[in-house]
């Protein structure tokens, strides 16, 4: 059986867009470690990446390859575009194995190929590149030049296809649908579990249209003195009069993100949250009727701005950053910056999480958007009202 | 407020595990990439490892040093058990950006406090420790000599407290209910992914006595074709007569996971499903039963084999590894494994998951429990039943 995403000659069109930054960055061989980057580069979309695998183009090579553990090529069969001859499977007894390393096989099929003494672009700072895969590699190909190629395909994937921007409008879809499934239960009794439970059975079954699936990471979802922090997480307490439920979810469609956010206070906002609240909706709106292709990212934040400092709010971090495919820890492409100082040229097709997150001593408050840049400006991927929620 | 899931006691007897260990390898500073290990040495639990974030621990210091975001450091203030002192921002500037790291700051932290000379410990194939943050590192401290710590903290932290053993039943008992879920749910017509909406929303509830929460991974959920392919996920398509549901699962309580796994046949399983799958439940009985302090893990891993072989059947990647704390991408602890040649001697307090799938040429099969090796034997976190299921 076959599972395909994307017709072949999108993928071609992926492999000539990353060939054409490996010539300017003289780079003859691309060793891909982002598990995202190999979705995106070949269709492989498999939970298999807490073992190392990894996606090889070559320059001269009209195919990537596949390398990954034998019992994922099964799954690589059933994703992949390449042909049979590029899914290539290392044994089982490299697994967790102090004397094997999957870097070792990967060295000699380097060198078995002919590659030894080409330059290498490897991606230093993602995650899944590890300081001992590298060592592993140096080591073992001591003719080859490694060069820096971090975010050199994550940048190749900012302009989106459009089966890939149908995926993301499916995906806000569901965050829509999420996002009302927290607003209806959440109430004074309520546990903060329970509300978020609600929260994954939507973003699970998706809609009657098309069903829904895991994301690559949690909401950032926060109640009460909890708020004052980013990154922490709901509990079991049951929420209680006052409460602020912070909401910073997503939705996923075949892998690709679209996140939204939106806060529920428990009762009535006292005036500094909700006139917070007001200016938040009020910077976003701006910021979504700034964007136009040729406009520059900074230009964005300055929109957001312009309209914080009119109400005396002061807030220096990013409002935002590309999103599309995600897999743990972030649905980020890790790419450009909405922030002042960022030039990167907005561009059809290119897609953005706007998040501007205000945080105060005790608390935070967000209402945040994804969309596509058009020709007509931005189109977001949910339809959800954009304001401080009351239960 | 502070969100303490351990008493402070616990966690300097952690500390001194840690020091032990540090000791005999004759490293002098340790510096703790992966978060699971941060967690469990220090109680900060964010999802902010996206941005680098590091636990320090040095010899000749009582407590570990958290160094992360500025954002972060509300969160770390909440949940770490140390002083304020020991919680060291950095500014929002280096995140994402090519001028500054946070491995440059980390530097020079150890430059300031007079460590630079010293034998550092670094986590060499952990996801979290990426060849860059090796790269800064090694040429900020050329003086310091760097040794390989993967899996140091790991090793420290196989064997569990009361409090760790108590919040790895309450995530067994999760388990349970969502598979329970998942059963009840699963129907011709039924489409996957709302058997799986199933599964997230008791996950995330957890139980009327106590909250549940989300795992570091999806389940490994598979149907039909795709369950020849462990690691690809389940679809939107409706289930139909004759369909295999493989769901492995996670219950998950304060990070710590108790991995469940069953199978579900839509309809009569035929011959063979039906004696494979009796095979895998008299193997996983005899593997629980033989469990003893004492033992090491490969007689656990030849238990099920004596039964297999009996029946003619023949496997011969691992059965099994220790669980407890999960972050992504795995709840896997990484250290020893239930296979041949693995000589880890059990003791009272280990944790593992036993799950010892067949796969054959179209489907895989697997029954899977999760437990705590105590001085009567293997006491599992899940009370199901261990059979494949018929609906």
């Amino acid at each position: 059986m076959a599972i395909r995403l994307f017709e072949t000659a999108e993928f071609e069109a992926r492999v000539a867009r990353v060939k054409e930054r490996m010539e300017k960055a003289g780079i003859e061989l691309l060793l891909v470690a982002s598990p995202a980057n190999q979705f995106w580069l070949t269709g492989y979309d498999g939970w298999s990446f807490y073992t190392p695998q990894m996606v090889i183009l070559a320059a001269d090579e009209a195919q990537p390859i596949w390398f990954g553990r034998a019992m994922d090529a099964v799954g690589a069969r059933m994703t992949v575009f390449m042909e049979e001859a590029n899914i290539l499977p290392y044994p089982d007894s490299h697994v967790a194995s102090a004397e094997h390393h999957p870097m070792k096989r990967l060295a000699e099929i380097v060198e078995e190929r002919g590659w030894a003494g080409k330059r290498i672009g490897v991606e230093m700072d993602d995650t899944y590149y590890t300081a001992r895969w590298h060592a592993i590699l140096t080591e073992k190909l001591p003719d080859a030049e490694f060069a820096d190629a971090f975010l050199l395909v994550n940048w190749a994937r900012m302009v989106k296809s459009e089966q890939e921007i149908q995926y993301l409008k499916e995906a806000g879809t569901i965050a829509a649908a999420a996002m009302q499934a927290a607003i209806d239960k959440a109430e004074v009794g309520v546990r903060q579990c329970d509300v978020m439970a609600e929260v994954y059975r939507v973003t699970t079954a998706g809609t009657e249209a098309f069903g829904g699936t895991f994301t690559c990471k949690p909401p950032n979802a926060m109640v009460g003195e909890v708020c004052a922090a980013p990154h922490l997480s709901w509990s079991d307490a049951p929420l209680i009069d006052g409460d602020l439920f912070y909401i910073e979810l997503g939705g996923c469609r075949h892998r690709y993100h679209a996140p939204l956010s939106r806060c529920i206070v428990l009762g009535k906002p006292d005036d500094r949250m909700d006139f917070v609240a007001n200016v938040i909706a009020e910077g976003l709106d701006a910021v979504l009727d700034t964007v136009k292709p040729g406009l520059v990212c900074e230009e964005l934040a300055a929109a957001w701005h312009a309209v914080i400092e009119r109400h005396g709010i002061e807030k220096d971090s990013r409002i935002g950053y590309p999103v599309g495919i995600g897999y743990p820890p972030t649905w980020g492409e890790l790419t450009c910056s909405l922030r002042a100082g960022d030039r990167t040229v907005l561009q059809e097709g290119m897609t953005f999480h706007c998040i501007p997150a205000i945080w105060m001593e005790s608390y935070g408050l967000t209402i945040s958007e994804s969309f596509v840049v058009t020709g007509k400006g931005a189109e977001t991927f949910s339809d959800f009202p954009r304001k401080l929620f009351e239960k």
